[in-house]
């Protein structure tokens, strides 16, 4: 009983310490606290399955703030439905503590925003996981906190918000974290608490995790938008489904000539195959747009184009689907 | 009086033989008697324009011939409308006579049609004139008529059909003619009948024809489609308007690498500059789109990509377009 106390006296005292600081192999350091920015699809799902797995989580809800309080966050997943009846939630990031891990599950549109609502939930030690499509995002939250600690959050899952603290994970879920700036002790132990978690996170290099994600998201996000239609109609019809796949070559491409030398053609086959074996999907622009939301054009496609550009690399159609989803996005 | 009843026996006489086996100084003889495949918006539209000069024209009208011949075909037009009362209708060319020129406006995509209604038309001297988009129709009806005399018609021009012996003519409307098989003196002849007419005839060399007015096709046609809009509106938006000039570069880059040299990049600043002063237009893809009838995919967009591959050169948007229109065909 007496041992018992003074663990938790411990816990009472390093909780707001980063994990790295203690003994990683006390299995009570490791479990880090995290502030989820974005309750949605992605931030939702991942910020469940964490405080499921025991894990201190932070919510910060705007219109749903009231639902979640009093019905919980559920979550129908293909691995299992639950619900989180009790949700540490928060209307502004003003009112949060700092946690160790602060995932952003923002959609990118809404980043000009994102300095102002961090400020008050970091210090010097937090790692900021950018669960979020696109390139660049690092780069650009880096130049507003040059010593903030940074790390790429690429998501391989189907999931979508259906309503209020309501979230259908219809399948996969598996998380690549690709350390931008963070000490490799603290990315470690951050990976380390997420599969503890239950979390299927891996460790892929920067720019490769950024660059790998492009390869379906890049196609698949600006296609169903632009032929309004969903993954399993684009890979039926032949034309579109070779359209993609030249789609998916031209990112890899550009990714090979920016130093990605990972990342080999063999990688668009995979995700071709992926995508036949998915549920047929709406991918989040799909959604942005059949809600009337701004799209994600400029990190998902202006600026991979751009970047490949200053190396000499052309990505004629995804430059060309950048334009189509400018047109469709200012109709409407 | 005497003369003017000589004059008509010799019409009697050489009616039915080439102008150019006649003197060409003499105005009766470069009257050119014509036959209409296809009575819509061009061919009803040029075939109304000889007739109203007083040449011989034999329309063929399928579900319009009632109406046709009861009252007439009504042209709509910029330069001034008028009515043909007396229209030379037939059900069917197998009851229709020999003429000196054929004039086909029918779709590409009905040309499996074209050697069965032309085989009754035609002698060893009659000229087809292929007013159609696309790239590649003359060749292939070559192959099944090796001796007929072919020549390419590409129209410069916004028509409609409206309705039952009804065509808008909104604006432009001149024809470059490029002679790919027929004697040179012939294709004179018929040139010369149709400046006589008051139609806005050139000559152009044939590969140029062709692809000059892929230029403006290629693009437009099946982005009205993609993104169904019109003309105006991917003029108006920055991104497509981009988007199009860049296409355009593409037909002028395909057909350089033909050898068609006279296509300079200025032929796309000046086919941007006629779109910007021409009405909001809905190209003739686009009403197939409308109307649930199929589009011209393969003339207009299969084979000038495929010619273009087979000399080395690629044309990345507007194959990538041509995916999307067959994507759009196959849910239509």
């Amino acid at each position: 009983m007496r041992i018992f106390i003074i663990i938790k006296i411990k816990i009472k005292i390093f909780w707001h310490l980063p994990c790295s600081y203690l003994l990683t192999n006390l299995y009570i350091c490791s479990m880090l606290s995290y502030s989820v920015i974005g309750t949605g699809a992605i931030g939702g799902f991942y910020g469940s399955y964490l405080a499921k797995a025991g894990r201190q989580v932070r919510f910060l809800l705007h219109s749903d703030y009231d639902y979640v309080k009093n019905h919980g966050l559920r979550i129908d997943s293909c691995d299992g439905d639950f619900v989180l009846n009790k949700v540490d939630a928060y209307h502004s990031t003003s009112e949060m503590p700092t946690s160790d891990v602060v995932l952003v599950g923002l959609k990118s549109v809404n980043n000009h925003l994102l300095p102002d609502m961090l400020r008050p939930i970091i210090n010097d030690d937090t790692i900021v996981v950018l669960i979020q499509n696109g390139i660049g995002l690092e780069k650009d939250l880096q130049k507003q906190f040059p010593r903030l600690h940074i790390v790429a959050g690429l998501a391989f899952i189907c999931s979508a918000k259906l309503g209020p603290g309501h979230i259908s994970h219809q399948c996969l879920g598996h998380i690549n974290l690709g350390n931008y700036s963070a000490p490799q002790q603290d990315f470690v132990a951050l990976l380390k608490d997420m599969l503890d978690a239950g979390i299927q996170a891996a460790e892929v290099p920067y720019l490769e995790a950024r660059w790998k994600k492009a390869v379906w998201n890049m196609p698949f996000n600006g296609m169903t938008v632009a032929l309004n239609t969903s993954t399993d109609q684009l890979m039926k019809n032949p034309a579109t489904r070779q359209l993609i796949y030249e789609q998916m070559m031209e990112v890899i491409g550009a990714a090979n000539a920016l130093g990605v030398d990972a990342l080999k053609p063999d990688f668009a086959d995979k995700m071709m195959q992926m995508t036949d074996e998915m549920v047929p999907y709406s991918p989040s622009m799909k959604l942005d747009f059949d809600f009337h939301r701004p799209m994600e054009i400029p990190y998902l496609y202006t600026r991979p184009i751009m970047e490949a550009k200053m190396v000499g690399f052309d990505m004629p159609k995804l430059a060309m689907l950048e334009a189509e989803l400018r047109f469709i996005e200012s109709h409407n």
